[in-house]
This record gives C-alpha cells, sequence and structure tokens, in this order.
C-alpha cells in the first residue's frame, strides 16, 4: 500500500551556495516553471497587498467570513481561481515580517526584532531590498500606505528601492491613539502630556515622497483621517496602475493597507456595513471591497493576465485589544511563535499562469518571495552574495499543478530566541511564548513569558492543528530530521552572523 | 447610517401553537418558498448523510481539508453549488443528537440525554419520527448504517418508520474496541474476560430488517468486517437509490457513517491515502469519496434534480481519543456545550432549489429537519399535537436567495443542566463544561467537570470565536431578550414535563 512521493521530512535538500537556504530541488516542475515563463511576451508585473494584523481565520476560504460576522467575496474568489496556501507564515510582528519579506532575510539577519515605536531609531538601512533589485531590473516600483521600517531617512522608501512612496512612516495605532480619550485620557485631558507627546520626534503626517528626495508632509492623521487612509491608498495604487498601463514597464506595488492594525475605524461607508458591524469587522468589509477595486483596475487597464497578484498579512492576531481583534483558529496570536502568531493568509492569483481552484499545505515564507520575485523578473544573478538569504525561489511551486513547496524547513524565532522549526506536517518547539490564561482578555501573544522546553515538543499539525498535544516521545525517529535542519540553520549564524538593529540583545 | 433590517436579537416571534417552537415569520420569503415547491411535479427526496464525531473544521469548505491533512473536494464542491451553513448545531453527543433530528424535540423532551451502551435498556420508543410521519405521507424510507438510538424491539429502526434498514444498531467502538489488543489488552489476552464480554447481551453483528419484522445479523463486526462497513453501507445506499428511480413514490434516505467515530480502521483501499496518512484522516478522505459517488448515483439516475442533500455530523470532536479525533477551531469538543461540542458542519445541496454559492451564519439546528421535512413533503398537518416540538420550519431560509434563518433561540443543554443560550451572534452561557487543561490528551469535552457560573457569562461568537472573553457586564442591554428567551423555553417544560430514558436524573 505504501507509494513513493516527495517527501518533505525524508527529501534532500540542494543547497546552491554556502549564503542560500537550502531548497528541494524538483527538475521537471522546474523546466515546466521556466517554459511557462519564458512563452511570455514580457516580465509580470507584482502586486502585493500586505494587511494588518489580519488573522488566518478571517477570510472566507479560511472558514471565517460569513462565519465570523465579515463577508469577504471579493477575496474568495481570488482563491478560488488562485492558489490557497494554507501553511503561509510570517514573523510574529510587523516590522520584523515587512523586512523579511523585502530582504528575504530572517529577522536575525536584518536586526529588526520588534517594531520600532514612536520614533525610535533603526530601520532597514544597510540591507538590499526586493524593490532596489527590480528596480535595478528595469521595474517601476511604488509603496504605498504603511511603511514601518524606520523613519530614519536611509530606511524610508525612497531611499531603499522604491521610485514613488504614498503613506506612513510608521504604525496606525502611533498616529491615533494618544488623540483618542477612549485609550489615553490622561493625554488627552492633559495639557502637558499633550505638549509632552506633540513635541516628541515622531511623525504624525502621512507621507508623500519620490526617489532619492525628502518626505513631503500629505496631511496630519487625526482620527477622522486615519478613516479615510485605506480609501485614499487605494485610489492612489488605483491610480499607479493604470498610469502603468501606458508605460512599457514592468512595475511592482507594494501596497500595505492601514486597516486592521488597532485601532480600527472604518471608513463612513463601511460603518455598520458588516454583519458583526464592530470596527474590526467593518474595516474587514472594507478592504475586501479594495481588493475588488484593485483588481477591476487592473482587468480594465488590460494588465489583470500581466500582475502576480498576493494577498497576505504580516502576522496573526493582536489580542491584547480584542475586541478590535482579528481571528486565527489557532493557537495564542500575534507577537507568538505558535502557530496563531505566524500563520497568515497567503492567497496567490495570477490568471492564466496560476491554476485555479488550488488548496496547497506547502510551507511558504514570506522570505520567499525576495528569490522568487527575481526569479520571475528573470534577475536571478543580481541575488546579493555577501549576505545570507533565507527565502527560497517558489516559482515552481506557484507556477505549478499540485507542484510541491520549495522549502524543506520553516525557522520560528522569538525575538533573539530560536523557537521551533518546522518540517511536513511537523513542528518542533524548543521555545515559545506562555499563553496559559484563557479566560481573560490579555491572553495575546504579547503578554506572555518565554518559556525554554526541559525537552522539545512536537507537534503534528494535521493532527493536531491547534498545537494541544507534544507527540515528541511517540516520535523520535524524526529527530534526526529535525536536528540535521537545527544544525544548518544554527551553522550559517557562524559564517553570516546576527545584526541587530530594533529588539536584539546586541 | 443605521439601517433598518431583520434582526434576530431584537425582532418578535410567532408561536403557532402552544406545543410548537416559537419563530421568526417572513411572510414574502415563505411566499417564494411556497411558490417553488408548488412549481415541482412531484414532492422531493431526501438523503441524509450523517457523519460520526466529524468536526466543524474538518472539511475543506470550512478551513479544513488541505490544511488538516485530508482534502474534502467532493464535499467542498456540494458547498460551493448549494448552501454552506456556518452556524449549524447538534447536540453534544452521538445518541442525544440522532434521536433530536428524528423526532424535532430536544434531548429534554425525547429522554435521551446520553448514548446507550453495550445493550444498555432505553431508546426512541413511545417517539414519533420523520420516518414514520414521511412513510405516511407516501415516502419510501430507508435507513442505512448507524442507528444507536436504541437496541430494544420498539426503538430499532423498522419498528419506528422505516421501510428497511442495514447497519448496525450500536456504535462503532462497541464492536471492536474489546478484541483491539492495543486498546484492550485485558481482554484480548484473558479467556475469561473475553468470555465474559462475549456474554454480555449486546449485538456484536451489523443486521438488516424489514418494516415491522425481526432483525436478521448479516455479519459479526470483526476489525477486518469494520474497515469495510462504509463502502458496504455506500453500495447498499446506492442500490436504494437505484431502485428508486423505477418508483413512483418519493423517497428518505438516512445515511449514516461508521467513520469517523473512533476507532478508526480505514477501507484498505484508503490506507494510506490522505497526506496525513493517520486512520482519522485516512476515513475522511474516504468518507468524501462515498459522498461523491452518492451524488453520482443521483446523477446517472436522473434524481439529483429531486432530492435534497444534507451533510452534518452528530457532534463536535472527540478529544479523548487523540489523535483519532477530529478537528474543530472552536474551544472544547464532543460531550460539551462550547461550540466546540454543538457547532458542526451542515451543507445543504438541492439543485435548481437551493440558490448555490451562498454562506449563511443564520442559525439552523438538527431539530429543524423534522418540520422542515413534513414541510417539503406536504405533510405539515400530520406533526403530533401532544408533545412540544422544538424545531422550527427552515423552508424559507433554505430555499431564499440570502434569506434568513427561521430560529430565534437555540437552547444548550448538558444532559439535564441547561447551560446555554445563543440568540444572533450572542450566546448567554449559564453553565458548561470545564476545559482548562490543554496541554493534555484528555482535553476532551467528556473529561471536564459541570461549572455553573456565578454570573452568566456572555460570548460575542463573531468577535470571539473561540469563547475566550465573556463580555456579558459590557453588554447587560441584551439581558432582556435572553432572559425572555429562557423565560419561554423553562415554561415549555411546564405543560410538556422533561422525559428521562437513559442519562437523566429520573
Amino acid at each position: 500500500m505504501r507509494r513513493m512521493a516527495h517527501d518533505p521530512i525524508t527529501a534532500a535538500t540542494v543547497q546552491d551556495a554556502p549564503h542560500l537556504e537550502p531548497h528541494f530541488a524538483f527538475p521537471a516542475a522546474e523546466a515546466a516553471a521556466t517554459e511557462k515563463l519564458n512563452a511570455r511576451a514580457a516580465r509580470p508585473n507584482v502586486a502585493m497587498i500586505v494587511f494588518d494584523d489580519v488573522g488566518w481565520g478571517d477570510f472566507g476560504c479560511y472558514g471565517g467570513g460569513v462565519a465570523v460576522g465579515a463577508p469577504t467575496p471579493n477575496i474568495d474568489r481570488l482563491a478560488r481561481e488562485g492558489k490557497l496556501l494554507t501553511s503561509c507564515y510570517s514573523e510574529p510582528s510587523c516590522t520584523p515580517s515587512r523586512a523579511s519579506l523585502m530582504t528575504g532575510r530572517l529577522p536575525m539577519r536584518h536586526g529588526l526584532m520588534r517594531p520600532p515605536m514612536y520614533g525610535e531609531a533603526g530601520g532597514l538601512q544597510g540591507e538590499i531590498t526586493i524593490a532596489q533589485l527590480l528596480s535595478d531590473a528595469g521595474y517601476v516600483t511604488q509603496a504605498v500606505g504603511k511603511w514601518h521600517m524606520g523613519e530614519n531617512r536611509e530606511s524610508q522608501p525612497q531611499n531603499v528601492g522604491f521610485d514613488d512612496f504614498y503613506g506612513f512612516l510608521s504604525v496606525s495605532d502611533m498616529y491615533t491613539e494618544w488623540r483618542d480619550p477612549y485609550f489615553f485620557p490622561e493625554i488627552v485631558y492633559s495639557e502637558e502630556r499633550t505638549r509632552w507627546i506633540e513635541n516628541q520626534a515622531f511623525s504624525k503626517c502621512f507621507v508623500h515622497a519620490e526617489k532619492g528626495g525628502e518626505i513631503e508632509e500629505v496631511e496630519e492623521v487625526t482620527i477622522p483621517v486615519l478613516s479615510l487612509l485605506d480609501d485614499m491608498w487605494c485610489k492612489y495604487s488605483q491610480a499607479f496602475i493604470e498610469r502603468m498601463a501606458g508605460i512599457d514597464q514592468p512595475w511592482f506595488l507594494y501596497h500595505c493597507t492601514r486597516g486592521t492594525h488597532f485601532d480600527n475605524y472604518p471608513h463612513p461607508d463601511f460603518l455598520g456595513k458588516s454583519p458583526a458591524k464592530h470596527p474590526y469587522k467593518d474595516t474587514i468589509v472594507e478592504l475586501d471591497d479594495i481588493v475588488g477595486r484593485l483588481i477591476q483596475t487592473l482587468e480594465d487597464t488590460g494588465q489583470l493576465d500581466d500582475t502576480i497578484v498576493f494577498i497576505t498579512s504580516d502576522n496573526g492576531p493582536e489580542m491584547e485589544t480584542w475586541p478590535d481583534s482579528a481571528y486565527s483558529p489557532f493557537r495564542s496570536a500575534k507577537g507568538s511563535t505558535w502557530e496563531g502568531g505566524q500563520r497568515v493568509p497567503g492567497v496567490v492569483y495570477w490568471r492564466g499562469m496560476v491554476e485555479p481552484g488550488q488548496a496547497t499545505d506547502g510551507i511558504f515564507s514570506l522570505l520567499d518571495w525576495f528569490p522568487t520575485l527575481l526569479r520571475v523578473a528573470g534577475a536571478t544573478d543580481a541575488t546579493p552574495d555577501d549576505r545570507y538569504i533565507d527565502g527560497v525561489d517558489q516559482t515552481s511551486f506557484l507556477l505549478g499543478d499540485g507542484a510541491q513547496s520549495n522549502r524543506k524547513y520553516l525557522y520560528y524565532w522569538l525575538g533573539t530566541t530560536f523557537s521551533a522549526v518546522r518540517c511536513g506536517e511537523y513542528k518542533m518547539m524548543l521555545a515559545s511564548t506562555s499563553d496559559d490564561d484563557r479566560d481573560i482578555q490579555n491572553s495575546g501573544g504579547f503578554s506572555g513569558v518565554t518559556q525554554k522546553y526541559t525537552y522539545s515538543r512536537l507537534y503534528n499539525l494535521y493532527l493536531d492543528p491547534k498545537e494541544q498535544h507534544s507527540y515528541m516521545i511517540r516520535k523520535i525517529p524524526y529527530l534526526d530530521a529535525f536536528t540535521a535542519g537545527l544544525g544548518q540553520h544554527f551553522r550559517s549564524f557562524g559564517k553570516y552572523p546576527a545584526k541587530s538593529v530594533v529588539g536584539g540583545v546586541g
């Protein structure tokens, strides 16, 4: 009854160079993907839509939607007509995830272990971004919306590869929470503290910048302005897409929404429009509508067949802010390395190129877009060789019908503490965030303590998606596969040492 | 910004008679449903497929499938082309659920508060089943597979309304667990205990019976036989469907699978066929295939347009038997009144009559099939008037495009303890099963203690699907809606007293 098939636990990887993450090689699938790409007249555009703090379970295609009071028909349709990734991973929080997406490198390499807040120093400077390499390769590059990879000049989007940026440099709550008497009465009703925070050296505006230039403040982000941002940003991206239709260059749009990061103040048009009628849910409905608008603009301008669309989130639900929170069926939340913290939606849509109607559990990391986009842009040769790249090229996985993931191991880091490794359906956990209090509001991933396990735990994510039953003592034969992966990973820090910019120990 | 719409919390119900559950009345939707039914030449057939211990999260259409190592393409397709119920409810365990489905009455009324085991007395006798009423109304009635509503003569399927029965009278584990040296070495390796159990007065066979007749033993259910049962039962149902194509009567097929009740020994053809390769998951893949076969037979015999298909489960995951367990994203499991215990899959498919592509969160209880099937069979007048009927007619909900549920309240009973009431997106909990131990294998719904809350808890199932944050103190205005529902419910037991057959206090 046994069948030979590719098995991620037992199969061997190849490593193309010491600074590149080992990957599975599938020669036939690779050749098919190359042929598919070569058959195209031009290189594809890329529209990457990154939501903020949206959970794995929020969209209908992941079992949410109608069931959790916020239908998502546009995203569900893209999933039905594209590839639904059920094991798509971010890092545990915002800035680490975004910088990993941008650089193809884990937080321990790019050094942004946690988000810089309220003007805190540190960012992307010194890193090489996918935007820069795509720009070098002839792409028009546009960033819209949330940045949050450093406010310092050298880390700003227009200085790390983007031709244009329209959005804010930090994170939603920083602009408004101290203005809201519900969250910060002690600032709102105190002249001294209001003046004190207004004098802090952080931007209170959303901004515009052009390649190499200075940022210009567009408007101060008060609460009423905040509620309009996603709509304004959508229009900006739509205008970009329309403009690009007349230009003979491929383009990269990095569209990062304001929603649904706390605090959500939905656009007036969407207030009370979700069945749940709560701000988080209304914002989900608005964002789904925005996805619909962006796709429609691609269709209307004749670019839908030429554009890779990817929809994801930067981490799991932020539960300390409940009820202004996402939903994940998995254990714990943003900030943790339980699945609830890092497993995020991942919908890949490319009409005519990605086979419709596929759901796949192959491991995919946001890290993987770096080499994958270089590949589809024909710019793999531009891969940096002076630093370690943790992403693997997933082109054959994404373009193949029923193809396998090219990634063997997923490494989970809890700040500077190594937490876990996943391979196949198994996840071995060496340390994690505690989440023992279930019935209190502060059960979020940022409220626990780091626990190092006396003995590693092993979870089977098929049999035990909620990580409740450690199976290690029964599955000792797998230890070898995991220790091999751990050995390779830890050794990579020997030649390519960890870096610390924000939140590290250095 | 406010819109007037039907709101289940504030809207009033009508009660057609003292013995009937109050319901929402939607005159326009009612008229449309009646017109739709009247336009048909004949009354519809009914194919009800009841899985055993399958969880809300197991199927792809509910966020499981590929994500949990067992794809379910056939069921997912029916959901896409039919109506996906995201708030479909069973009772907390097998026998109570099945008897409620059969009688339209809560366990406190039909008296089966928990499953009768190993030949224990008590069952459906004295109750009036939907099978009996459909039979009286001219339907051919066929039960296949698991029964488990009493082994005593008067409770057997052929004596409570079915023309024919082919299956077993009890529950999967009862036939085999004492034969399996993994679970019962102390029986398997002891001559005395083996003889002792063989002398117990419970059937060790699966059986066949015809209306009013005696049961005939078909075959002893050893472990190898057990692994073939779902396949054999599928073939029996297929033969029934084929036979019915030539007969000028509508029919009711009540097909109850063996899987995925513990212990799962998949059919040899499906062993290792799921990506997870574990018995539970292979059985899910087999059952999905069986759904495909039954639908194909309906199509091949020209009856697919004339048949209401419903797929559900009798309760949530049985977690005490992990890893041979289902998956639900919700809190706790089978045996409990947390959502994990009672919220089950519900897929309604009726080609040409149920609008495709709908997901709806309207509350639906398995209780509701009793009046709903009477309605579609034109036999509403046969509704018993000497007993309380807890089901409400959901015809307009099921047949309408975007229609609302006719049910206002869902009542949760934990055996003889009243546990909770749901209305709209809110669930008020007065008592529940504890589930505090998260990281041990026995975290199932049968392992806790009954906790009566000092103050009622209130959960918003949209904002908090995992029931972690009681919101009562902030939502006191809703108390009235809930206490009105509780008052009506408790008063109904005055005129129609509770009954106790198995598991009650009487």
